[in-house]
């Protein structure tokens, strides 16, 4: 009973003392990025040298080149490229699209192709506009009430949810399977509302997938504001007409990258640590919070680590994944290597919620692996309170398949929607001690890690 | 015992049951402010209709006039004016200055008057410049080094601080006191490194206050980015001479006014809880963040309440302070008229800290009345998370002579020194979500504190 209780303090003793040396460590490496930084210069120039980075244009291939440089200028101990088949989808001329009621009289609306879709053709598509506020509305209309029709998907976004992206998820089917819903009933054409907390004048993109047995019908979102003026004026009772042009189209895949660099592990190599982001972006902006601030953040943990001369045990890579909006071939080929080198996934850590102010990590592991729990007293002096269970990102999310222990980290969401696929996506949104801190949690995440395994 | 034992299952089963009505009420007022809220369109109101208010402006009375229509229309029982003398500043004519190293060549520099200042007078004043970085340096050259000169103080923001407002406080001082103690060595006048977390090039303005024994020497901000590379010139040991001209004055008090708008108590009507933040502004840019948030927050907790026929037992009192940046004397009279009628301050509440999304509440109080840490439960599902000890707010602290018990919105920090007292401090940097958020919680606070006291 002594003995056990002496162990028991010895324990307490050797832990609170490791935290310590632990925090000091978390300390050090905090201070080198919030001074020291380099993730809010490799980010102004991802945005401003090289801009919108959409999966098969030639922006993408600079990003795959700069931010091997990148990545080389951090100190990483190898950088290599790791090819994948991408699709290339262009958005083609500028999108049109208005409404008219019956009399010569027009209004134009803000809108924007949704990723992936097919083009109306050059003449456009005109047809009676139907607002549906849900699928259950939606089949309800069935064919009778929907072929020939441009269907106006209005799902607008809760704003009583707290966390965003619960919001996102739970509106978003009308962007990403809406048009295929449509296409089943014999409509010739969807609007969306755009996916934004807040009213404004800028349409929101994003992909939507359709269903091979039904045709694939030309698809727009449009901004919050023409969502709730034309829902206002079909309340009316107004007989509206659409009319839509655009000529997006899908070409033939093409051969891009994702980009790696890593620092290898000094006792376990062979066990691996992910860090990534996406260096893909949507076309209309400059894909500065989706997903710049995850790129530039994962190339700081390697550059911190390499600056403090801090030797992780575990391997930490840093994994810039292409083509995350569009298609996820990045992610699928880095499983596949995985599967294929049956290399040890460990931990991947994933950024792809924004560059804000860091608030905790979510974690998508089972509960015997959350002892990442125990660490929170060492993430709270920063802000960073909550580490529970949730969703980590979509480039990590294929690792689940070999075990792997995922999470992502979960900045502030209040402004995320606001700019999310949107032109608005600007460098300028983006603060810099807000992406550094962030860095600096992610860094010390992943020295955690590769400290003491999981 | 058994006795005893059913009185604490009781007790807790009560609490319980207690904790979960107010967790209704809260999500109930929350939910009306992340739908319905006002506080953005009354910000624009503010920022775009009205601009910088600063004590003794046109802009100033404006801004008393339309935040009293906006308690109206937010529904306080009674809404009135609590006149008070303040100080008249006006800037004067675009400042000027530039330095010069010996040659004709000059560098313009970015620059403005800090708050209170005298002027130079129409020709400007020319002398060597000389850096110093603390209070020591600057005493230990002494009259011998100083007398005749321009002093430089460089006292940069810790950039390693979480909290910012810490680095604000630590580094303060140069604008503070720099200026009353160079002239007490000769100092024929000052400039201050601008007191921005970030590498900016915008003159952050503040008050500074002399000292009635010595000469009110002419004193002025300038950008971070002027600052460090004037550090770098002087590093080189190159002599340099500054040139500043500044046309500020101080001119006569004016009459001006706190805007308060209250809700009765139902049940101790006497007991005042206030809840506020201040109505004038610098004169350089809109006063957004400071601290037009937190005027807008304070009438959006009056709306709430009103809107959904919540009737608080003590009474709440939106306090809308004028002249909190160069004087405070709107505190002042808030503290004397209390004093005079007696009235009870139990509770008070201010938000100027920038309108960024929640975090926690900072508590000056005893800590024996700082049971509000009891409802840290109903505040952490909105990301409020830190109940802590810590300062409140400049407007409502006279009334800690009163024994009044305290309390400070605590937003994110990240951004504040982008903006804080520099012409970049719009309306468009406000995220109408994280604005809402923050009134919510101060809505919230406000009526546990009405509903149950301290």
């Amino acid at each position: 009973m002594r003995g056990l209780l002496l162990c028991m303090l010895l324990n307490t003793f050797c832990s609170a003392k490791a935290q310590n040396t632990d925090s000091i460590t978390i300390r050090r490496i905090t201070n080198e990025i919030m001074r020291n930084g380099t993730a809010y210069e490799n980010l102004r120039y991802l945005c401003k040298k090289i801009g919108p980075r959409l999966s098969g244009s030639p922006q993408a291939q600079k990003a795959v080149e700069a931010t091997m440089d990148m990545l080389k200028k951090a100190g990483a101990d190898t950088v290599y490229l790791q090819p994948c088949m991408v699709p290339h989808w262009v958005r083609g001329e500028k999108e049109q699209g208005y409404i008219q009621w019956g009399t010569p009289e027009k209004r134009n609306l803000n809108l924007c192709a949704l990723g992936n879709t097919y083009g109306t053709g050059p003449k456009g598509i005109r047809s009676t506009l139907v607002e549906v506020k849900s699928f259950t509305q939606l089949d309800s209309l069935g064919k009778r009430g929907l072929t020939g029709k441009i269907v106006f998907f209005n799902f607008p976004m809760n704003p009583e949810y707290i966390e965003t992206s619960r919001a996102y998820g739970e509106s978003g089917g009308g962007r990403r399977k809406g048009p295929a819903e449509a296409a089943r009933y014999g409509a010739i054409g969807v609007m969306v509302r755009s996916l934004a907390s807040n009213p404004d004048d800028y349409p929101h993109t994003g992909v939507t997938t359709y269903n091979d047995s039904f045709p694939k019908i030309p698809a727009v979102a449009i901004s919050t504001n023409d969502a709730d003026w034309l829902s206002s004026q079909i309340a009316q009772k107004k007989p509206l007409t659409a009319y839509l042009r655009t000529t997006s189209t899908l070409l033939p895949d093409v051969l891009s990258y994702n980009v790696i660099g890593e620092i290898r592990g000094t006792e376990a190599p062979e066990q691996i640590l992910t860090v990534g982001g996406h260096l893909d972006s949507w076309d209309l902006a400059e894909g500065a919070h989706d997903d710049g601030t995850g790129v530039v953040q994962s190339i700081e943990v390697i550059r911190v680590l390499k600056a403090l001369g801090i030797r992780p045990k575990r391997t930490i890579r840093a994994v810039l994944f292409m083509n995350e909006e569009n298609g996820g071939r990045g992610a699928d080929a880095y499983l596949k290597q995985a599967k294929a080198a049956s290399e040890q996934h460990l931990f991947a850590l994933e950024s792809d919620a924004g560059g804000f102010s860091p608030r905790g990590f979510s974690l998508e592991m089972p509960p015997a692996q959350r002892s990442i729990q125990r660490w929170a007293s060492l993430f709270y002096p920063y802000g960073v309170y909550q580490l529970e269970p949730g969703g980590s990102g979509a480039d990590i999310g294929p690792l689940r398949a070999i075990g792997t222990a995922l999470a992502g980290l979960r900045p502030d969401s209040q402004r995320y929607f606001d700019v999310h696929h949107a032109s608005t996506d600007t460098f300028e949104t983006v603060s810099r001690r807000e992406l550094h801190l962030g860095a600096a949690m992610m860094a010390a995440m992943m020295w955690l890690v590769s400290e003491y395994g999981l």
